[in-house]
């Protein structure tokens, strides 16, 4: 099946938006199998909308499209498309009866009853977030469009619960997906240690760049069941934890940060952060998981040195031995944090994150790290690596590998590899 | 003038990289007055280029194409371009001197020799930030083609300093643009005050949304001379601040955060935080602008109501008969870490981040912050207003408006708005 995605919206050609619907749709279409060939974003214009449907009528057999399905008079996609599919509009009972519910006793315009327009033969999509339902519908062609609101947190939501069934269906086939996780190879060690795996039919395993430089594996199976799918992947997948080993900090989690939050709170134990070159990221990271006030009580951003001796008594003797960004200092902060906020765990990051501030000794990108246990202080150092990457990159990298070193620590894994 | 976008990379279309080179154009290009009106995504496909590129040719007086100039095997646009305008490839002695330069002693192979190659007819554009040059050359139709290469930061400085002057001599027009940046009001409050400058065909004045809902003024004038451009839009300029008043922090400046270090620094002056719901972000935003150090010595994150009154003296007795999130422990928080830290200003933020923690009288997005001065304490709440946006982005506008309180203390005006 070729594949195609209508991205709809003058907001995307003026470069208001970002086009993340594209990307979403790109990277569910290869994990389904399907070949994606062609994207085209086009304005609120019924005209180009239209050709935009007839061309891809002609060439694939399936056609997602995104946006102009709002309330709004710029929202054209589905009269242009029962238009160029030659059939009408009715007003669907279902959907009208879902956008009462969602409106309650506030008062519904014309326009917002628009919404529950279907052309004839068309499938609604039920949209759990917004006002606007999708719809699949199929051509006299037998090209198959689908379509869906703008909005990512409409549209993302609605294609994998509503759509995704259906297209397993026509496939005939169920596909399931794991995502393993990583942090601490770069892209190409990884596809070195897994070699032929990426070469697969089925089960696939592809390898994705994510956030902060992480990488993960993308492992898929289609088969007649969902049953049958699971147990066609699942020896793929631990194949590939098996071949990547201590790098591997999860599957199907959502970053390094809830796997440490949930590590912890399994244990009742309580991590504290001293920061200088992440200014705060750390901690905020940590933040960003719910639930994190079980397991997070104090952050300490020592941004001077005199800040670093008065929060966390690092000695003045030391930051004038050593400097700021040294191993003695890093370990000083984290014992320092731990101490005086009485966590399990307090964490020190120290260094040079630029693009000012480097010397030949240390140099622009260099990081100590150190972590705090009852069993001692693992310190470690990141180094620069290549081109610099940029101030930004250089503090998530940092405050990633603090949380990769916790996380191996309580995982009971070497907190520093190799 | 009718522009589109081509943008190539089998990446694109798999959903590995999302699609912000198009979005960057097209904002380029409506500040310039040419009229995008399709942008279209193909793979690292030679047929399926050369059909994009055919079809662009008959319907567009300008394309932009990003991608595929690199020294891999999949970099195919150059040659794919060249055979659709019927012209041969020539090394370019230029490009060539310029590839060695960028690769010293270190030796360059074949492949990467191929990124001087240039289409008969070509002008390369320079790229000082990578390999690929790009090039302009024109069809026999009357249609300009402009390559550049994929990654956003050496296509966007291409763009500006080496497209832009050769679109302005087509143009036969000097285009300027003005960001006039605020924080505070939406954009339909913005649009009303704007009314008719938004009308206006030159210069024009158009709205953005930008980062954490901020929302900017483009002012962008066309004329002979880069002086005459400046003259016609600096009187729209003035009016846009006239109108919008304090919620302008300023033109062409980066955000918030380098507002106000640049205002401290200038005063030789100091800000300290502390913060519980944001977790960090505000002290990372501030360290996020190099020169932050000269500002910013002490961020608290105290988490936990323990750690407020450890770390910042806030009484054990108010926390218990207010809560945490209150203007009392907000007030307590922002004096606690400046008389702690010794800085001038102390920021203090607390609330409900949300999802979870909301309750009927102190709801989720309820967040109190406090702005303490040696003229007193300003405190402010920021309430829930429609839809729950998520928990980033309560965060992130707690943090912002925390930095527009003292951005508008330290620029004179009322910290506290209506």
């Amino acid at each position: 099946m070729q594949a195609e995605i209508i991205s709809v919206g003058t907001e995307l050609l003026l470069g208001h938006t970002v086009n993340t619907d594209a990307a979403f749709l790109g990277r569910e279409l290869a994990a389904l199998g399907i070949d994606l060939h062609n994207v085209t974003v086009v304005g609120d214009n019924p005209g180009r909308l239209a050709e935009a449907f007839s061309e891809a009528m002609g060439r694939s057999g399936l056609v997602l499209v995104t946006g102009g399905l709002g309330p709004t008079l710029d929202d054209l996609t589905k009269k242009t498309l029962a238009d160029v599919l030659g059939v009408s509009l009715y007003e669907d009972p279902v959907c009208l009866e879902q956008l009462k519910e969602y409106f309650g006793t506030r008062p519904m315009s014309a326009n917002q009853i628009t919404q529950a327009m279907m052309p004839e033969g068309a499938t609604p999509l039920r949209n759990r977030i917004g006002t606007a339902p999708g719809l699949a519908v199929e051509a006299s062609s037998g090209t198959l469009f689908m379509l869906f609101p703008g909005p990512p947190r409409e549209m993302e939501p609605m294609f994998l619960n509503e759509a995704v069934p259906l297209l397993s269906e026509r496939l005939n086939a169920t596909i399931v997906s794991f995502m393993v996780r990583t942090f601490g190879l770069g892209e190409g060690m990884l596809a070195m240690k897994l070699g032929e795996l990426c070469e697969a039919a089925n089960p696939t395993a592809a390898t994705y760049i994510g956030a902060h430089n992480e990488v993960f594996v993308r492992v898929t199976a289609k088969a007649a069941t969902r049953e049958e799918a699971v147990a066609l992947a699942m020896p793929t997948v631990e194949e590939v934890k098996a071949r990547l080993g201590d790098v591997v900090y999860g599957v199907d989690v959502k970053n390094l940060e809830e796997v440490v939050v949930a590590e912890l709170a399994k244990r009742h134990e309580e991590v504290a952060t001293a920061e200088s070159c992440t200014g705060g990221l750390l901690a905020k990271r940590i933040t960003d998981v719910a639930g994190a006030s079980g397991v997070f009580r104090t952050g300490l951003v020592t941004y001077a040195n005199e800040t670093k001796t008065r929060l966390l008594g690092v000695p003045e003797k030391m930051l004038a031995e050593h400097g700021a960004v040294s191993p003695e200092v890093a370990r000083s902060m984290a014992e320092g944090v731990r101490r005086e906020s009485g966590a399990d765990y307090g964490i020190g990051i120290t260094g040079v994150a630029g693009p000012g501030g480097g010397t030949e000794a240390k140099p622009v990108g260099l990081v100590w790290l150190a972590l705090s246990t009852k069993d001692g202080c693992f310190v470690h150092a990141l180094r620069p690596q290549g081109r610099y990457p940029g101030r930004e990159a250089v503090r998530q990298r940092s405050a990633s590998k603090a949380l990769d070193m916790l996380r191996r620590y309580l995982t009971g894994k070497p907190v520093i590899a190799e």
